[in-house]
């Protein structure tokens, strides 16, 4: 295939995470490597950036500031949620060929996966070569045909530690503090939820209770459950989503506040582990507290998983190389090649595949109780934390012998 | 002094850190030490095990697992809130001559202290030898006489590694997720929200704002202040402690309190990060979200500040070498002798100082308008997390100039 030459634009897009920016260093460290990219621009805020001509020069970045891009978490482009009218659409042609645009690389989840197929399907409408390749990001990791998403082995190693920690606060003072319900993020799918199961690195670890928003939380067997562990160890640690809904197949957090919708129409969610700690004091008389860790979850870099920063950086490399290849319309993905040793590898699928769909946690992950993630599970996310959780002393506890 | 032979009992109290029990591992090291002491015991959940008499036997743990303490979150020991009763002390002194206890410490706060002091008096009133060495911990950093409390520099390190993080997430997706309020632990003294102060590494980094409970929050000036960085940053981060009162003196949180003990199972709200919340989207019409970690920055071990891990076991083992020297009725605290490098050294004053008494932030380490913390604060903290935070890119952003 003849070079194209031409400018680069890439931008982030959607929640910023952990690894969001070592796939920026992967894109320009290789457009470097290709002399038809005549020049790397960044678009400020995502499309909106590119919209209203906000572009940075990131090919004048010094080299080290780049390479110090893999381990500096949430998106250094600034990102955005922007929707791109009809209109939106039109202009963005003209913007593309004012800037000399023809590689367009977007790292975000499947609503980005939606612009850039549609921008794509228009430049090829106008027969404006533009070549573009999405690259994938979301710590929801609900995105199809990948194997996981880049930020997602960083947000679960976040959630195994962090649960792994708050689960032995629990152990020690639940004679006090009884059930701590932990509420992470998770819109629709239970991903991030699920990952919580790879805190338990003793018998009887918590989390006890894990709930996916693939599932249905119905207040009857939910009390059930929770009385059942505690009358079994006597404190109970919940992991919870906010996404999560009842029996009714309303948000648990619809019940506290109206619930807000942001511009892709998603709603704004919170609340869910606090509606389920005031069924557990009201209806089991037992002390609840709850930790929401909220988007501190979400690019924690001091926790990110070696695994994920080192992923991140390859899907931006490898979709400036398959640009520069002649690829567009794509997606890159990664397909697990082996778990002992952890391997994968970078391929491609077309965007259209990819946009506005969902993957939900499948059945094969979720315990048949809807309380629990079954080891299939666990087989699937334990090597995307990139190593064993550091080993913790735990103490025999030899009794002293009674005296009288 | 003559060797004083006999047991000794040490304990775990109030809410478990992510180094009490490198504490732990230093009373079982050094009275390892010490042919005088004929016993190592643990109560369990605090002085209530050692009422039931559910004692275990550290001295026969293996010393790979107790040097792994030191690296250990939560209290392996479990923790306790209990209060003694009169008749509890007047029980206690028979279980002591019973288990032959001679040497009794005990981890904890404030309230340990006067545990601690209590039991001390009475067994010099009954002419029983005890020596009663108390152990400072607490990540409120609350106690009196000592520089800062073991526990105080690790909930430190990870908020000012989280809230930098969660601060540049809000820098990235400010235009849409515009307001972050972090809800920080801390019930009447506001140590834990002014370390959030630490994650400043750039200008106009994150907190923008930070209010303690040694004020009070005035919702009319917290609402200027927040449209005050609003205007000039366009995203606002806001570090609040779960016990901030308001002009009224009323926990903000007990706005939401009559829900939170319905018994009809109606939600509660949450805390004061959820009233904040409510009151800048409500009034000012941002969008306002909350990150809320709980137990997590009280015992996130990952993030833990080497200083704290080595002060902690520190304050341990001598509280083990002075009660075998002598000393009783004491408690160990830390003394700072530098700051560069910086240096500590453990000292002891008398448990009865520290009973009961809480040290506010002083009017020297908060800003004059009550909605953030001095450089002194600043030069107080930063040497206890053990090394700056890692460095992260900042991009220079030269702007790509316009073509038409």
């Amino acid at each position: 295939m003849t070079p194209l030459p031409g400018t680069l634009v890439v931008g982030q897009s959607g929640g910023p995470t952990a690894v969001i920016n070592a796939s920026l260093a992967g894109v320009i460290q290789e457009a470097h490597r290709h002399a038809a990219v005549t020049g790397i621009y960044g678009m400020r805020h995502g499309i909106e950036g590119l919209l209203a001509g906000d572009l940075i020069d990131l090919g004048a970045e010094p080299p080290d500031a780049v390479e110090l891009l893999k381990r500096t978490p949430s998106a250094a482009l600034g990102s955005g949620r922007y929707k791109l009218s009809d209109d939106d659409y039109a202009r963005l042609l003209g913007i593309l060929r004012r800037y000399d645009v023809r590689y367009f690389c977007y790292i975000g989840g499947n609503d980005s996966a939606d612009t850039s197929h549609r921008l794509a399907a228009l430049a090829a409408g106008e027969r404006y070569e533009l070549r573009v390749v999405g690259i994938p990001k979301t710590v929801d990791n609900d995105l199809v045909a990948t194997d996981h998403c880049p930020g997602y082995p960083s947000v679960a190693r976040w959630l195994a530690l962090s649960v792994r920690d708050a689960g032995l606060d629990t152990e020690a003072i639940g004679v006090v503090d009884t059930v701590k319900i932990v509420e992470t993020m998770g819109r629709d799918t239970g991903w991030i939820t699920a990952a919580t199961a790879l805190a338990r690195t003793h018998d009887g670890a918590a989390p006890h209770l894990i709930y996916l928003p693939e599932r249905p939380l119905r207040r009857a067997t939910f009390l059930a459950d929770v009385a059942r562990v505690h009358r079994a160890l006597g404190h109970v640690v919940i992991a919870v989503c906010e996404g999560q809904k009842d029996e009714h197949g309303r948000y648990l957090s619809a019940s506290t506040a109206a619930v807000d919708v942001d511009r892709f129409g998603h709603p704004q969610l919170g609340g869910a582990a606090a509606v389920l700690c005031a069924w557990v004091s009201g209806e089991l008389g037992l002390k609840a507290r709850f930790d929401k860790p909220g988007t501190i979850q979400r690019v924690g870099a001091a926790l990110a998983s070696p695994v994920d920063v080192e992923e991140a950086w390859r899907v931006g490399q490898a979709a400036v190389a398959h640009a520069a290849a002649g690829a567009s319309g794509q997606m890159v993905i990664l397909e697990r090649e082996g778990n002992a040793p952890y391997r994968s590898r970078t391929a491609l699928v077309p965007l259209e595949q990819v946009a506005n769909r969902i993957r939900p946690v499948p059945d094969e992950f979720i315990a048949a109780a809807g309380n629990d993630v079954t080891p299939a599970f666990v087989e699937y996310a334990a090597p995307l934390l990139g190593g064993p959780l550091p080993p913790y002393a735990r103490l025999r506890g030899q009794a002293v012998p009674p005296r009288h």
